[in-house]
């Protein structure tokens, strides 16, 4: 198992990702990585880290980093020798089986149209989020690599996130909702209504609930929820700013409202955040590429990093990709809406 | 103060509505309300109710009543005699000042679209949504009256917003902003790039701080929040979604895991749950039409109703219309994207 890390990517420099390499080696004996980054900085991080597998952990310098709020393409052109760019190429070339980064997003996935190394058959990746559920977790895709998709891309959606679904979350058939505003057929505009029929005219239609509504992603309605990545972005952020404002409520009137048990409902409180807490999820998979990518939070810490770490191995483990590819060609053919 | 009820709407018939009237009667003593409905079901109700002001309370017979899920086309087109088309009608001669609606949406807001009775030079009627932030609420519109508008529509939803920010929040000088997948400008699909644009080449320049992400949607990062109404309905039933998922958790993993103190902590959560609670928001209104129109949710109580001709109330007191059409009257020529 091969993996590189953008060690240059997030909010808080390479930091974070060396912890939560060290973390991940430590965690995986088969896991051998590479650190790509400004080896300036990476060295004595790595030297005042304590003792570390050697043999599987090794540095590749790159002189570049994109900006959080970098434009991706303007990036990609000035600093050729970024991280982001580094790490794709290792994929490309397929000295790794995966890349994470914590980077800015948009980069990560230009890396991967610019590549133009998609599994056959698919047209747009897609990037697959879990969002907690009242019965678990639920696939959310895309969540921001495609913002105005077409409908087969939407199908094609449908098909890669039941099969994160189902090795990710172990469930056999995992059920498929199309995001909408109503759940009656025919609700929503012309992208969600063609979506709808393909749905209804594939494979997957013995899988497909039809049309769900933002109150049914955290109800758990169903194990996939398919939508544009303008949509999806906005609900993996909006679940982030809700979790923020309501926990500090709890906090703040509930907790706040007690003194004999004050600590343990702090405790408890805590311990509830700590594992809803986005962090906790890892990194989403940039879906339909050939070779696996793991996006994660710009805010991740060691132990996101190191779940995001996790990810990557999983879907290579499970050959997340050959099963995606199947189902792909095994569409029927789709229309030509590109 | 001349409003209208549609009494069949919401998810459990008239007995909210009904409950919910008397209650705003009661707290309004210049209201006067026509509860639109089957009189043989309404009439049991208001026998069984108690003393009530007979002088300010009249029942307006309809036949039919559309269904939650019908498609609101076709229903006005069977069922031209329903509860919502007839309180439409009320509010297009003029009888009242308002009407609330608990009633299907897309069939209250298609009700609106066939009147034809817009605001002079209001493209498209759009529904506004004030949502819990950290700082207090905010103003999201549209939260579904338009799934595909036009940059212009966004633009005068900003102007709507604005106002109603104003006099429903008494925020002077609203803060917008414009929903997108990142803070950048250039991020997004064509419909926020041209939308940016014509924020910021308009009268509302100095008010409109840009994009804004769905997690700063809770943490009351602007006043007021622009986007489709595809987005916004999933907003707004993702916070609903999300507030159910988290205060369940809260009640059994916090609340759940306390002796002494264990009722003192259900008692908070219940109050916090109260204040943050839909119903506790009354209704959203349709704004740019030509009266006031104010959309319940479909799962409205008594109090919910009760808050929702409040709002409706307000919005006829401080004559919103007169300031809406005010400020887009004074909008530069808008790009004919129709």
């Amino acid at each position: 198992m091969r993996l590189a890390l953008d060690a240059m990517g997030g909010d808080f420099g390479p930091q974070p990702n060396v912890s939560g390499a060290l973390r991940a080696l430590a965690a995986a004996p088969d896991l051998t990585l590479t650190l790509v980054g400004d080896q300036a900085q990476l060295a004595p991080l790595l030297a005042a880290a304590g003792p570390y597998p050697h043999d599987r952990l090794t540095v590749l310098h790159s002189a570049d980093t994109v900006g959080m709020k970098e434009k991706p393409v303007e990036a990609f052109r000035k600093k050729p020798d970024n991280s982001i760019a580094v790490s794709w190429k290792l994929l490309v070339t397929k000295q790794i089986d995966g890349l994470v980064s914590a980077g800015n997003t948009g980069a990560v996935v230009a890396g991967g149209l610019f590549s133009k190394r998609f599994l056959k058959g698919v047209r747009r990746p897609g990037i697959a989020a879990l969002m907690p559920t009242a019965k678990g977790r639920t696939v959310v895709l895309d969540v921001g690599a495609n913002v105005f998709p077409k409908p087969s891309h939407l199908l094609q959606y449908g098909v890669m996130g039941s099969v994160y679904a189902r090795l990710a979350l172990g469930i056999e058939r995992p059920t498929i909702g199309l995001m909408n505003v109503g759940e009656e057929e025919g609700k929503g505009h012309e992208l969600v209504n063609k979506t709808y029929e393909l749905f209804r005219n594939s494979p997957l239609a013995p899988q497909f609930i039809g049309n769900v509504e933002g109150r049914d992603i955290h109800r758990g309605a169903c194990d996939v929820i398919v939508t544009d990545g303008f949509v999806g972005n906005v609900i993996l952020k909006q679940a982030e700013g809700a979790f923020e404002l309501l926990m500090g409520l709890v906090a703040k009137e509930v907790v706040g409202a007690l003194t004999v048990e004050r600590d343990a409902a702090a405790a408890a409180l805590k311990a509830m955040v700590s594992k809803l807490h986005h962090s906790a999820a890892g990194g989403a998979p940039l879906l339909g590429i050939d070779g696996v990518c793991v996006i994660c939070h710009g805010s991740s810490d060691e132990r996101s990093i190191a779940g995001a770490l996790a990810v990557a191995a999983t879907c290579v483990r499970t050959k997340l990709n050959d099963k995606i590819s199947e189902e792909i060609a095994a569409l029927p053919a789709l229309p030509g809406d590109e």
